[in-house]
């Protein structure tokens, strides 16, 4: 729900969502598995790009590596193909490879042509490092964790220190889970873009909230060295091409670097966009195939709602978040206790 | 017309087009305009895309840059907006700025919008280093130039020694312009791929045809460091998105190789390509607009047909060159003399 | 020299250099040359990165291209080579090409070995469309101000609507060429970071000056869609290696984004980085060289250096610039006038 | 030992290494494990840089993604930060998640302060898809495995099918692991640059060895859709920086083409390169630090090298394989029973 209920805070000029949340665009669904017990503050977040077949029917996409100090699997092919076939997974750095292999599994479950009658699968799975609040050595991301995530996964969600976002840390204070949405208007129509992050950036003195630098008035609580990471998820029902969903994830740096990060050396700064309105189908009847994208003079407003609805969501991910005490006893404060 | 007329020699397994020039591409043109007088041993050849308005209907296209050792101008705006809205103009390297200028003449000439109701225009001017033969330094190109090598375009067009190619060497041998083209059935319907070169590069003791290696046998000639550079022009009406013109872009490093390259550090190697399937308008009438691409399984044979057409268009830039002495009484034989 | 003597304004945190300019960086000069008379509005501003021969003793440098809606040259050999070997050119879109033949003819009298002995040169000429002020049509920049532009350049250079930025506009007012500079302790010793901006993008309502939208305050006077670009050129005496440099390059995105831009469509978006504490020899006396470079977990500082001294330079550009009446009696006023 | 006891064939014409393998670069060892069991044909094969601890004291490194249609993990972290600190791990495409788990939990037993007291390890495994050959469904891989295959690594190691090419299909038969290695002399000084390949790319009709088009001859064996891919992997002591790697691992599509691959479409086609000559420290003494590079007017002779040992690597891969009977009774013969 972005900040709708939270803050007194506006962030951009565009219209909101319904929900304010990246399920506004029809089809998409996010399921978290949260795992707090102790020291074990971690979990998997799945987003979902439609109810249908995602194999079958790929969602067009792209991705823009902003700061590639990160692990995740799957861009690579992303890039070349233009489409996304699995659902999106994100979890801690570690866990990135039993998160694959549970999605491999669960892939596997739903196509029995995948590695038989087919090639392969492209599973996405995305990082950060919650290993300052979670026993990220202890690896307790388990397999099953990525098929119930999946099986959670709705219009509505929490967001904070939930699923994967458990364990974050984001300004040196609590992250995790954030999303938002922004309405664009194209030839007379409403379409809907939306962002969901898992934000575990940053230092407690650059934060700034809606052009605000809180960070300098809170600051003194707790200063660490911006060494985490984000992940920032768009999904749109506007028609774009490959190209265009390229230049979309580009315009997340925007939204983030208004929250003030500055790119930190150690964070694996990562968007990956996605439309619902070009869909590939793994089996064509014909070889050649009809798509829709934007006139690119067209495209302005929809990098305004892409990096607006960024901003909003890493914003939305700090005030949902509870104070979270995890290994060794490190603490990390919620927004809500500092402002 | 390839090497039809020529070397007894088939590269590929493909249907090559009527003229086996990039002109069977319906639309194409190429003009050249050859300045061969003593020690000037340089020129001009424009490509053209299609026959209409190339500013107010721009072709999609994209482009490889496979080794950046290059001076082309143009290339930035091609990848971020997948179009070419200019004809195509190659010259020698140190005459790309008077090129350029020229061709901004003509297309503000063509365009009264530019720069005045509308914006500027992104001018596509290729090179290659002619300095072996011409002599470089007097910088003998002028604006007008460029003009005359679009007026002289035309779908019937002279390999070899010519337009830009007058003082080029290839392989330490004649090189030049070349050009090839290849026939691919996509839905029970024939498509044409085709492409042109100016060729400047290698040694040659690699110089491979079809896989014999001619070079080692006629080597002793004139072995000279790789320091040359090769522009490739891919024109098809195959539909394709950005992304696919880029895929096809990648595989004239194939056709390249073949030919002996170890893509040397002084050569700028660069691949552009179009497709006249999908045009898109400079003042389009709707924010959404319609294109058409490949099921990515097909693409293949395109990738094939790209290799091919590369390859051939190479060894004809050779095979149509005429020995010629330029600057210094240097001296570049010409394959037909060597073989 | 940013905004010492003018806005009572700070931005970031970093000290600056003495003189708060990109010629902090001890060797880099720069220079202009101004066309302003009526309707011709532009001119040529050339960045020197050091006093030598940059053809024989070259900066290392990279580059990226933030929103590659723009016709700069060059930018594919700096990639590819890692380095920079001529002064850097800036000028209006239209001027690329007679900037870039001056600059050759430049290199030409400075070097006998270019086109003859050796290869030929890289030349590096950036541009933003000042068409809104100058008659860009006009053609009026020569081959000549580009070498009065390298002769004028000196430590201490003028900032606003002069040079390049005589006719470019910022956030719908005036913008033009703006400087600054921070310095970065490393092992104990100070460092010096400088950059300088060409400013020609955004809307008024936008504008951000520190954290502050003093824009959506000023708005009314003059709204327009953001179709202009930014040039951004950083210095550095810090060792960095050619990748280092891009990383340097890509956190100029930050201090953009924190003045208001939203990469809009239209604006071309570059930056070019270089360090003077590696140079690379035209002529080398072995084949194995050494060079410095940071440990990138020291490299945080220097990130934040380059967002500051660009988010700095930016602001500089408008508060330096008086308001300006160009082609067809358009007017952009003047920051200061409007705050 | 490449094609050294082998075909009487010589590809290239720069001289060998003592082995013809990769381990001729003093340090780098190579291990496998090997899974042959009726259905099940697979493995794992390791790659280490050098003999110390690969996470304190990381490889300068960089990549190349020739065509993306591939799930390796680790690319976008080697490209970002040009290091490389951990093993090369190659499997089945289903197997890298599980093969992942295995490295991490690998890095953590010889790393107590990874995701302690410092950041995470960024895991690099690669990956054909054997499908063809093997149950890839059945994920036959087991995290020990990893464990396994880097005990096992030594200077000398077998080629052919085995380790994690037990199942692989190349050219429509049978593929599997090659290696070879060139020397390089720089400043009087002798150097080494080795190859390793899993191949798994291709059609039958296309192989050609050393210009020998072999394929169209003993073409109507199996001719298969080319639907594979390739990781290659090169090592080398010569000094080069991050870019220099890069402009290396470009030209292994040279030795790749001339095999006889077109780039197909679904080929994950990707070239890791390392250089040992510079190490980098995960904890460093100073901000500062020394490294090589080449001037790059004599890296010709390096790009020579990584093309003819790439080129041979592969050839060799199929010349020690033998025929393999596997899943559902798909047989693919060696290519010794074909020639």
């Amino acid at each position: 729900m972005g900040l709708d209920n939270g803050l007194n805070i506006s962030i951009g000029s565009l219209k909101k969502g319904k929900r304010n949340l990246i399920t506004d665009v029809k089809g998409v669904k996010v399921g978290h598995v949260t795992l707090n017990d102790g020291k074990i503050k971690t979990g998997v977040t799945a987003v979902l790009p439609h109810e249908g077949n995602i194999f079958k029917e790929k969602v067009m996409a792209s991705s823009c590596v902003i700061n590639g100090f990160g692990k995740s699997m799957g861009i690579l092919q992303i890039e070349e193909l233009g489409t996304i076939e699995t659902p999106i997974i994100m979890t801690n750095t570690l866990s990135v490879g039993t998160a694959a292999t549970g999605l491999v599994k669960y892939m596997l479950e739903q196509n029995e042509d995948i590695g038989s009658t087919t090639g392969t699968v492209n599973c996405v799975v995305t990082e950060c490092n919650d290993g300052r609040l979670n026993d990220i050595r202890g690896l307790h991301v388990k397999e099953e964790h990525v098929f119930e995530a999946i099986q959670n996964a709705s219009e509505d969600f929490e967001e904070g220190a939930v699923g994967s976002g458990t364990g974050m840390v984001c300004f040196s204070i609590k992250g995790g889970i954030g999303s938002s949405s922004r309405i664009v208007e194209l030839d007379n129509k409403e379409y809907t873009l939306g962002a969901i992050v898992m934000s575990n950036f940053g230092s407690l003195k650059d934060l700034t909230i809606s052009g605000d630098k809180a960070g300098e008035r809170i600051y003194g609580q707790q200063q660490e060295k911006d060494k985490g990471s984000i992940i920032m998820i768009i999904a749109t029902d506007i028609p774009l091409s490959e190209r265009q969903l390229k230049r979309v994830s580009k315009r997340a740096v925007i939204g983030l670097g208004r929250t003030g990060s500055y790119l930190g050396n150690g964070s694996g700064d990562i968007c990956i966009s996605f439309t619902t309105a070009n869909i590939i189908k793994h089996y064509s009847d014909t070889n050649i195939v009809s798509m829709k994208m934007l006139d690119d003079e067209a495209i302005d407003k929809v990098f305004r709602a892409a990096a607006e609805a960024v901003e909003e969501s890493i914003i939305s991910s700090m005030y949902h978040a509870e104070t979270t005490v995890g290994i060794n006893g490190n603490t990390r404060k919620a927004l809500k206790d500092l402002l």
